[in-house]
């Protein structure tokens, strides 16, 4: 893998931006690898519309050290208003993934992550069941069995709080967690927390998705892959996708096809937070693919 | 096309009913050209399930006629508790579609048909709006301008009423109709009336979907072709797909992707219906494409 | 739809590109609507690798007229050694369309220029076939019979060329022409003429794909949007997709399904086109949708 | 899993087939938990057409054993001259996988495996890099390197050939081997070997597609899980996907999405056959799901 700087650039629209901004990486000598921009237009008479932006450079590019470069940047950056931060690709980032006893999000995550295609830290595995402890300490990764007790589960978030804290987790992934993160713990990791959810939302917001989506007799299932916020179900969607189904499928078979759906969108959307290709705008991501 | 009849089966399942059903059939020398099954699996100890075929044999075959034919296999069907039918593939079913100001499904249904992909009479075209006119007549069918005044709808749903019986409608299709049929008219037509809904239901019911999409930020649009009944929105679903869209796409771009969506939908949805395909069972359906 | 200038680039990469060209854009007041760029790395040593931008802006934003834009614009091309242009989006491309007795991909691409959803002139309809002509006509559009004789095409080709020059064509779309154009003809009008290819390509070249595609059992067909040139079915690809197909389907079925997807693909493929969004490099494109 | 018998048949084609099937399984209190049929229609004067039928009923509804119910049913079958078999489904397939270095493929079969979602006994895994053996190891499989001498390939497949034939195997699977199996191997176990190809067969036959297909600018990328016969690359086809790609993946891309479609449709592919859903009909397959 390539070593970069990725610049990632929010700020309400304006004439310019995309000029300011390339001749500043230009000055600096920064060969762009990748560039990509979106104008989000006007809603209203006040509004300007807002501008995002991803900039991917080459490290060894660069004619500045890169803390002098976010220096210098952060003048620009004043300038237009911009929420913006320049990560270092080489730096990987701290994921402690939370599950319960479904294995086939967490083994496809850390299937990729051993094979090397997911770039990242796993720097624990908290699970609410013990069954996941061969598979994960196999991978080398530390695996904590946090169990639930549903009369007052207030023990087991804070331990869980306890180790997100110990293991200074930058991204959190709910691989089928199946359990309701407090709103304090959301609204910490704001914008680092990523959930599967087993259905195409908004539909069959609630439990048991597949069985509802059985029983509505839709023709296709899916899977979203989300930030987590206070609102359940409700935050900004990275990615979604579906699979075709008929009336020869039963419940089973439409949880088994959810799995693979499940697997393969949680993992495309990590993937895009990992690489700082999103960017959240409200309730909704720019998402630079 | 090859000249057929289409023998479509719905009964409480047991064993033996494909065994008998297979040796009528083939007592009257039936040469089957397609033959689909499905068993519904019972879903408590009271409930035997519930079996579904659908058998299609060449006309030429059979050593009686199709008359004689049904007569015999009534004293069948009583034993087994069938609702059933025998269907000519040379009898045309005669469609009445019915819409609004919006031209592209209406034009993809019409094009079907005048190129022969889809086998029926379209009796005539009924709209409340008057721009469609030309398009209709062109190929040749009556077209009726029957507008909505909003203040009293009923004069509508009457004249509408009137000439679906003036035509005998045995098909209705309701074409970006964008109107509430009255129940008394679902009802009527129980089976009978098909919709398209321009969102991936029960995602977005209500107005404006694609903005609701956007407003959302789902990355997947869709649509719903489905039976309606006198639940809006909430009759047995033929057809369904989706179409993937990005934060690039903005709510035209939606509406004009939905289009095609919906246009491709309701085709095979229609199709399904003209050549016998859908048993409904329920609030679902049983395809046997 | 808004009135924008479309600036599109293709050059070597080096340093400083989108600087430059977005401090020259910044500096004339233009408003960018929307701006994409596309690095392609570096093959060998001596390759630079090359760089390509699309840039859509506000035509009421700049502050000199576009004449004087393009002059000014020149100097810094050469500077780069740019190829460029810059394209008026309120400009109707002119477009003729040669067919054959097939309606389908003719009869979408119509529909849809009826419709507003392309927008271009369609200047005329070249059949070999006289059976398209009403449809043609209906729209309001000269129809042109120029039949082959399978003994010496070379007077088809000629009436052909000359039309096509009485139209001053610009963009010369193939909706299942079925014939092979003359070199010359690819040669004067390169990177202009888009075919739609009945097969997903580079499988099944040459006649009757559907046919060679059902005797090779494959699960899926597919068809492309590409553009001509001397060497049949080898230009630069612009679009493809598939469908899923099954034992179940005949080579009729296969037809049918093909002809959805033969004018969906091509539909995208023109309407890419006709935005200025291809960029072709070689045998490949580029698209920023 | 319901405990059930699958009746499996291929014949040619006449009136009376199901009749007969169902006359039978129903005299002998089958209950069918699916039933499908296909007819593949006469091509020639002489040729009667193919018939395919596939049963699935609930071992415990017979009022025979098993193995009489065989015998009985042989008679039946010779006078229909079927080619047929009877599978009981609570008898696991012996599996031997053979492998490279390259893990996705082998990854994925042990998960599904593991978690019970491919129902079948792994005999053993052999490969001819070693890198594998800890991930196989650890799922409690033996692990067999059988390294490949290039200048002479023949110690390999002798030692390959003793370890299939040791451990009696059924089903063989190669999960990206990247060896061409000698002919008297793929004529021993025809109809039992399944390969997955890492391209959208029958585009970019040969070495690195995924190479082939990122220099023809193609937009779609696939794989192909076949049965493989002696003509490489040209055995039946069972399943195929692809992928959208475009300009901005670059050849690590290409491979790395390539790995998610080739072991999606290797596991579909290869719980066809263990399902006994695959009927194999010359070049060609019919696949009852």
């Amino acid at each position: 893998m390539e070593h970069t700087y990725r610049l990632v650039i929010r700020c309400p629209d304006r004439v310019g931006i995309v000029a300011k901004v390339s001749e500043f990486v230009s000055d600096h000598q920064g060969w762009l690898t990748e560039a990509s921009y979106h104008s989000e237009p006007s809603l209203s008479p006040g509004d300007p519309g807002w501008f995002f932006m991803r900039n991917e450079m080459r490290a060894d590019s660069l004619n500045v050290g890169i803390e002098e470069f976010k220096r210098r940047f952060a003048v620009l950056a004043d300038e237009f208003k911009m929420s913006w931060f320049i990560n270092d690709s080489s730096e990987r980032k701290k994921v402690v993934i939370l599950a319960s006893h479904a294995s086939h999000c967490l083994a496809d995550i850390l299937y990729r992550w051993h094979s090397g295609e997911l770039y990242c830290d796993i720097s624990a595995v908290i699970a609410n069941h013990d069954n996941l402890r061969g598979m994960v300490e196999w991978h080398g990764i530390p695996f904590h069995h946090v169990p639930v007790d549903k009369a007052d589960k207030s023990p087991h978030f804070q331990a869980v709080d306890a180790l997100l804290q110990q293991y200074d987790a930058g991204t959190i992934v709910l691989a089928r967690y199946m359990q309701i993160l407090p709103a304090e713990i959301c609204k910490r990791y704001s914008g680092q927390v990523i959930n599967i959810h087993h259905s195409f939302l908004p539909s069959f917001i609630g439990a048991n998705p597949y069985y509802q989506a059985y029983d509505r007799g839709v023709k296709l299932i899916g899977a979203t892959c989300h930030y987590v916020t206070q609102d359940l179900d409700q935050g900004p969607i990275i990615e979604q996708d579906v699979e075709r189904i008929s009336h020869r499928h039963n419940k089973d078979d439409l949880v088994r096809l959810g799995k693979d759906v499940e697997k393969i969108v949680l993992a495309r959307g990590l993937r895009y937070h990992l690489e700082d290709r999103v960017v959240i705008h409200g309730n909704k991501t720019v998402i630079f693919d």
